[in-house]
């Protein structure tokens, strides 16, 4: 029997989560489940898997929670501490799903109980990556990816050395305007960068996909998960998303995994590893597939792998700044106050103006979040007047 | 330092090892090296490895060798019974490179030390597999595979659980007449038939991949090798021969192994296993290859892969006079003595007249072998009148 948190548990990857967990009730145990504010949604999870306790991170919604789980044992709580809180709770096994910055103290939480964390979002690994290893490292905790990338690449190097691996390459499906021209890119509407051709999901990683600062996050994450040199890993574009990702060992073997464009795959592995458990999933059906493809992603259309791949290079403060800088930019865009190609400049621009040195703490992280927030903001203002 | 011996050291798969082991000396060092009849190769790799015996199975050319290694301190020997006893002799590693049935006694021999045996051609385990795997079982011998497909589905399996895997996925390239109409195989020649469009191999495996007889006996050696029902490995054509094999696991993850058309790489994985050693492969160029296919299999232009898996359901003998049958019958034909697509009608007709009782013991298995290439010869001489 493994005991399972999962925060962020009404979102997209909380829901895949709780699908699966509810599938094999003799096998998991639920402990907390956390949401930001979707009361009703939260309630019916915790009653369906008896959850010891449900907690919403917006204070005003408690009590809607506490009328919507009255009458059952299931304690309730409300608040940014009570999260952090829940996240402490001992558990096997704790699915770290919350969107954004908000997911950081949390995760510390999580880390520093030693047993199983999976990160499900990029943004604790690129902006906080250093201290979260560190905290891992000092609480014995086993870090799981789940980004499909990532968890591919984790499922290649099992059974394997990192001192025989010779590259890693990372799999991009390109996004709704791999094949755009430039100046069509340029009329983008958040409409159109929200369609993914292959993933159903957010707005924000929809429009990430689609500027390919999605990749460029992941190329971060990688580095950091994976340790081996960055120029080591590489991106490369296979609109099919079908090889989620490959690693390559020096006497010429290359591994790749492959699956559909389900993240309950992934989770599935996090959640029963070192083992397998079964999901739902059609089998792979490579002849009705016909073809994948591989090209190479084009670096002035997508100018955020760039951005990226410098952040990564520069290190210290610079992936955090890269990372909030995006997100100001990319609600901006969603908000129709920015155009799609302005995406990248801001947060170029957000990059040039903001050089502090490298965070060594977690508040410190969270300052230049913040800091470079403004800064990214105030950006928005100069490229709007 | 790990001791080698490499039976069958001259042809494609022996040549291939002592490359990959002449190029880290510190780290092998060679014992026996046995060869058929090619004294001048056989001699020059053993002065070049310092091994400690050379062996030719044909004892008439026995005079040739001990003068080719006369002066040095390498020790000689001729005839089928001292390649046995070379086999035997303790080894960490060895490579089983013998082509055909030849090769079932020194692999028995070498299977008998308990140490790793690597095994390089299909005909052993397809005719003999389950009194080889009952041998190395009782001897606690490890049998590493070093097919291609074979050794990706070995590498797909690292750190994995049997009990988890749902589909073994074979990869075949289809070989030079995948897209071909039956009436033109009908005209096929020799020529033709052994130039095959990825791998550069022998004539007898080359015809076999144009048949897809290849693909059956593979079908029965992962059969062999893996202890997975039958019905759950399946041949896709994949005719850029990049993916060399795939493994479907429960949760819905596949992995897969890629990697160039260089039997150096899957002898490299067997050698260095469970570490890996470097090669001098290029880099896996996905842009370069730009798309990877697939397509079914053509049960109907390719009636070998019927006779494979039928061979394979109903066990016993039949496996072995599918190989011996084949063996004539792709002799014949590269003697231009049948059609190309009389190579599986020969096949068909012997499996239909003989059909002995399932074979215990390697003698039994050498018995049937012999009756069946009489009856297979005995086809011929029908096809031709």
């Amino acid at each position: 029997m493994k005991t399972v948190s999962i925060l962020g548990a009404t979102g997209s990857i909380g829901t895949s989560t709780l699908d699966l967990v509810e599938r094999e009730p003799d096998r998991f145990r639920v402990r907390a489940l956390t949401a930001n504010r979707d009361v009703a949604k939260l309630a019916a999870a915790a009653k369906r898997t008896r959850a010891e306790v449900a907690v919403v991170a917006d204070e005003s919604c408690l009590p809607a929670l506490r009328d919507a789980l009255a009458g059952s044992d299931i304690a309730v709580a409300g608040g940014r501490a009570a999260v952090i809180e829940a996240a402490a709770r001992p558990v096997d096994w704790t699915m770290a799903a919350i969107v954004g910055c908000a997911g950081l103290e949390p995760v510390m939480a999580s880390v520093a109980q030693g047993t199983t964390v999976v990160l499900a979002n990029k943004e604790p690994l690129v902006s906080a990556g250093e201290v979260i290893l560190a905290h891992a490292e000092t609480h014995g905790a086993t870090l799981l990816p789940c980004d499909s990338e990532h968890n591919a690449i984790f499922q290649c190097l099992a059974g394997q050395d990192m001192a025989d691996v010779r590259r890693i390459i990372l799999t991009a499906s390109g996004g709704p305007f791999r094949t755009a021209t430039l100046d069509a890119m340029r009329r983008v509407t958040p409409a159109q960068a929200v369609a993914h051709p292959n993933w159903s999901m957010g707005a924000k990683i929809s429009v990430d996909s689609a500027t390919m600062m999605n990749k460029g996050l992941e190329l971060i994450e990688a580095a950091r998960l994976f340790p081996i040199d960055p120029d080591r890993i590489e991106i490369v574009v296979h609109p099919q998303s079908v090889i989620h990702s490959l690693v390559e060992y020096r006497d010429g073997s290359t591994l790749a995994q492959l699956g559909p464009s389900d993240m309950r795959v992934p989770i599935a592995h996090c959640l029963a590893w070192p083992r397998r458990m079964a999901t739902p999933m059609a089998p792979l059906d490579l002849i009705a597939i016909g073809r994948l493809e591989f090209e190479a992603p084009d670096p002035i259309r997508f100018p955020a792998l760039a951005l990226a791949r410098a952040a990564l290079d520069a290190g210290g403060a610079r992936p955090a700044i890269l990372n909030a800088a995006n997100e100001v930019a990319v609600a901006a865009f969603l908000a129709g106050r920015i155009g799609f190609l302005e995406i990248a400049a801001i947060v170029s621009d957000t990059l040039e103006r903001y050089d502090p040195p490298a965070p060594a703490t977690l508040d410190a992280v969270l300052a230049i979040d913040a800091e470079a927030r403004r800064q990214a903001t105030a950006g928005l203002k100069d490229a709007a007047a």
